[in-house]
């Protein structure tokens, strides 16, 4: 077993986790709490202001684990997808003044029935990104939804298919993220985490609570549902992966607790479960 | 394409998309809509009685296309295990008795975290029910459930997996039930039902709308959502499957409306959509 210093260097708090706080609100809890990472949202950048925000992380010390979110590719009109694909540039920009070493991708839904054409317009997006990520010094975090999010939010919605789409470039330009709640029920989940060794580019932490309140807002805090963390989150390490782990939680009831208890309660039920 | 009355000939009223009606009224309602086939539910055929449930189904000239469900084999001890086998035996002989060629099995979800544990035990849930089914010239379908019903109701979530599991015996023995509102999001989809042939033991056909209102009462009518229906239609009839098609919706609006409306309208759809 890794020791609790080992743990608290690698815990990261994925800004949504703590809704109601603003960017600068977060970073101060988590410095607060003694949490070394933090995933940061573009909409809260936007709040604050890039260069604002980029002060603050570095003046509480912070570590950006990674910025969410580009993707949302497909799109009806090739003009739309091509405002897409400026918007994608954009939050890499973003990422790279906050010294983000990762974009997370949540790549889009169909605008129509063609899940299919959707999938292709991923993938050529992904494919135009990629020199101008590497420019920045971006990597692209292909996050693999769980499929009730395929007709709203993400055609990509196994970690196959992630692997499948990441594999056609290196490791330093495109890897996959690894969500526990978009993947845990996956029964080929333990061997697409080993074909992606070395591809991993994120680890993210929640629950799944029985019985599950809501699609979306139904996440719940580790512990309190049925996913097998450990055994998910050693497996991940087991092919390699040592890099920040993100907790992030989308559930109303967390987001309306108080930002320094959620952190603490968080703290714990990452050391006793995860 | 086919004619209208392939389609007529085809068409399968899953009982359970006219909730509020008694089997009586389900079965009276399908042969004044002309509907040929009806796919049964253990609870409605408990209510009205076994005898009488196969009197009326056989009175009102309609066929069965199957008994929804067996199933639910995992739980934390051995006597519930036994338990759960003594009641698919039960299906089965309802099964039988009923005409049914096919009991649906809902696999079932597992009792804590220790989701392979509940994969093997539906394994062998489904080992100790075969050679009784056969013995009663009942076929047992797996249906794989959408990921999002894993930790409550199937760890059976893809037709890869159901596919694996079937093929462990003939398909006179045991093959896969295919429902759109499952498995339409699935990367593997084409090349699984293309696997499935010879297998496909029912298809049911519904909607995913969106935004999704429910994850268990959010199906909607044929039509309604992004399925790509006649797509996946044409797929499971391409690789040899000219069974029943079954409509079956879990929709509290569609319940709330009189039945023979609900039926001329599902038809309408089936004609256009599926």
């Amino acid at each position: 077993m890794e020791s609790m210093d080992d743990a608290r260097e690698r815990l990261s708090l994925n800004q949504i986790t703590t809704e109601r706080w603003s960017l600068k609100e977060a970073v101060e809890g988590s410095a607060r709490a003694d949490i070394p990472w933090i995933g940061l949202w573009r909409h809260k950048v936007a709040e604050t202001g890039l260069a604002e925000s980029k002060r603050l992380v570095r003046d509480a010390g912070l570590s950006v684990s990674s910025l969410c979110r580009g993707g949302m590719f497909p799109a009806a009109s090739a003009d739309e997808r091509r405002n897409k694909l400026d918007d994608n540039r954009r939050a890499i920009e973003e990422a790279s003044e906050l010294g983000a070493e990762v974009l997370v991708l949540v790549c889009g839904a169909a605008p129509d029935r063609d899940i299919d054409s959707a999938r292709q317009w991923v993938e050529e997006g992904i494919a135009q990104l990629v020199p101008f990520a590497q420019a920045h010094g971006i990597r692209l975090g292909i996050e693999p939804l769980h499929p009730m999010f395929a007709a709203e939010r993400s055609v990509v919605v196994t970690l196959a298919q992630a692997n499948a789409m990441a594999e056609k470039y290196t490791p330093q330009q495109v890897g996959v993220i690894i969500d526990v709640f978009h993947v845990w029920w996956d029964p080929d989940l333990y061997v697409q985490i080993k074909r992606a060794s070395g591809r991993i580019l994120g680890f993210h932490v929640s629950d799944w609570i029985v019985p599950t309140p809501d699609m979306l807002m139904g996440r719940g805090m580790m512990g309190d549902g049925v996913i097998e963390l450990r055994r998910i989150r050693k497996a991940v390490e087991a092919v390699g992966y040592q890099g920040p782990i993100e907790v992030e939680i989308f559930n109303q009831t967390i987001w309306d607790q108080a930002g320094d208890e959620v952190l603490a309660l968080l703290k714990t039920r990452f050391a006793r479960h995860v």
